[in-house]
């Protein structure tokens, strides 16, 4: 798993980063199982951040993700402690071990009790963690943090990942200017092996732990919930967003503040951003595509019928094959279990109406949607004709590369 | 999509076929799309024959579909017409005329009502089907039926399908002899282009049409029910089952009714080994294997469990490339979204257990295990530890094949 992989043709350079306030980091080759590259990165927090965070549905969930989920109960963090090559997953309480040694050295390296500790692991599932190799790496690491390491943490915290991922906002709350900024990884929407989705994100406004979760979850609802690469949910994703109160911007009085305005539109922005990314990293991959889907007979039919056309490997290979197989959009739509009329549907590629109500366009050419398909940025759009629910998905084309990347041996 | 594919290395040769007393039939190169090889056939059915069918719940179903389902409701059968090369899917009014035109043109030339005949197609989506070759062709068709051309229809339906498909079972209905074969197709589960899967099955036992309907949905429920592909439900999914009585069997009371345990004991294992080699045709297919889930709350969720793991692009990759990929197997039970406790899971994997009660077995040797992944036939066995529900399903690798096959352009 650790042979290089050649680079996405759909990645994009990382962004010009900066610093946000409040905010130490740094990265290193610990050696949990990767050799000659950085496996490890810890973020440092200004006393008084307070911190929301998103977890995995899945039930055989990560030890990491047990711990952070717990400490996130409490609102505050000080440490988030990353490490790549082994996800501690299926460990038994040799996980859990794992968890409390290294979110102790953390908190004794920074200075702060472990329940204000953060934890994520990705990589290789089933295997004990070799957590003495992080512990020990810890106080060094700790010592030579600075503010404007970002791009060698979005570095060290790739798997499968072919590019690293970061993204940058600058915004206000009411007057005073802010900023978001943040790192993700991810190239299957999952692969327990080397996979997994994860986003840290981080601002230097002044928000409360309740709002701030409130405003993770909104952003999440229409960035990461949104994308899928192949439907595999893994075992360890997570998104922290964490903000620091070194803008000193006047307080705020919840999530509808007006005062939050922008910095919602931006928060949503920034994480959209980071989530196509994993999409364009995504295994494989040679064509990003949307799925809007419209006139469902509400979102959440919406969305499901999306992720049923987007998550179909028939559409998926179509569209690798730059075959504008419209007919594997209708039977996608059909099987989602979803209200859906046969003889109201229509449905679109590239902005051009192919069927209908139940049937092809009288006198459809091919020419325009032949062109679109040979595109990186694939464009479907179904219409249920039933209501006003809508939703748009995005993922990737399923290619040999997935099968590649996926199909070979561990080593 | 005509070019030839190779045949799959999971492939069976068609076994010793026989015949089925009140029933003939035959095929025919009808140019319905294809060229150089049959694609129609027919059946007729002696006066007096019962049917009972199940099919596709997809929301877009096929216009043969909705006019098979409503002639269901009469219980009879005298006439099966099945065409290859377009499902006549998505084709609005012009679907339905079609099958109009084609059922009555067949009750013509068998001498019955319209309503007395079945029709399926599989193929292209979309596009308008040249209906008029189907009823040009019935009268000679007709004419020529013979009770020996199992095989040639077996053939005649053939879509992606690399090798023809039939199994025949002699049994008895209390002291009768009784017979019982059919033909199937199927090499996705479903593609919509191509790749519908179908089956007909025939017996000369002389059973009502409600008695009928009871045994083929039971029969399916452990078959054709218990195999995926690539978890893309057809437009066009049909399994009919027709009885002639001709075996002048005693009368039977109900489904329940002693004097039927042998046969439905081989319609079971007819519809199963048809549904089996549906998987070992399995687009792109080098390996079958089975998911066998245990210890589920229930048998529902037993089975949404193992049609997750089967699913799975991961788990489906992993076995292509002979990866016992343990892992794979937890995080698709974990995304199931079915109650399961990663403390109580444990994994074997062809027989051998490898991770119990939430992690990995102490001292796990992985060589019997490596072995049994080079094989043709793979076992995959959770336990959830929670309760007594238990499924078992079937399916095959995802490799290249399936890639090149569905990647192409159509043509």
């Amino acid at each position: 798993m650790a042979k290089a992989l050649p680079v996405s043709p759909l990645a994009l350079p990382l962004p010009n980063l900066t610093t946000v306030p409040g905010v130490r980091l740094g990265a290193v080759a610990a050696g949990v199982r990767y050799t000659g590259r950085t496996d490890l990165m810890l973020m440092s927090f200004v006393e008084g951040t307070t911190v929301a965070g998103v977890f995995t549905r899945n039930k055989c969930s990560a030890a990491p993700i047990d711990w952070s989920r717990e400490a996130l109960k409490h609102g505050r963090a000080r440490a988030l402690v990353v490490n790549s090559g082994n996800a501690n997953v299926f460990t038994g309480q040799a996980g859990v071990t794992a968890v409390e040694a290294t979110a102790s050295a953390a908190a004794e390296a920074v200075g702060c009790a472990a329940n204000e500790v953060f934890l994520a692991s990705t990589g290789v599932i089933g295997e004990k963690i070799a957590y003495h190799r992080i512990v020990d790496a810890l106080p060094a690491l700790d010592a030579g943090l600075r503010d404007d390491a970002w791009a060698d943490t979005a570095r060290a915290i790739m798997t499968t990942d072919t590019f690293p991922k970061a993204a940058r906002r600058d915004t206000r709350i009411g007057n005073t200017p802010v900023r978001i900024q943040g790192i993700a990884k991810g190239s299957g929407m999952i692969a327990p092996d080397m996979a997994t989705m994860l986003a840290f994100v981080a601002t230097d406004a002044a928000i409360p732990h309740e709002t701030l979760q409130s405003l993770l979850r909104d952003a999440t609802d229409s960035s990461f919930n949104c994308i899928t690469v192949d439907s595999d949910t893994s075992t360890s994703d997570m998104v922290l967003l964490f903000a620091t109160g070194q803008a000193n911007n006047a307080s705020v009085s919840g999530p509808a503040d007006p005062a939050l305005a922008e910095f919602v539109s931006a928060l949503r922005s920034l994480m959209h951003e980071l989530a196509l990314m994993v999409v364009r990293d995504g295994e494989g991959a040679t064509k990003m595509f949307s799925v809007r889907v419209t006139g469902a007979v509400s979102n959440e039919s919406a969305k499901r019928v999306a992720l049923a056309i987007g998550n179909s490997p028939l559409v998926k290979t179509a569209i690798a094959g730059q075959d504008a197989n419209w007919g594997r959009v209708v039977m996608a739509v059909g099987k989602a279990g979803e209200p859906a009329d046969r003889d109201r549907l229509s449905v679109a590629i590239g902005g051009t109406w192919i069927a209908r109500d139940g049937s092809v366009v009288e006198g459809y050419d091919e020419t325009p949607v032949v062109a679109h398909m040979k595109g990186q940025d694939i464009e479907i759009h179904a219409d249920l004709g039933l209501g006003q629910g809508e939703a748009t998905i995005w993922t990737c084309d399923l290619t040999h590369g997935y099968i590649d990347i996926n199909g070979s041996y561990r080593s």
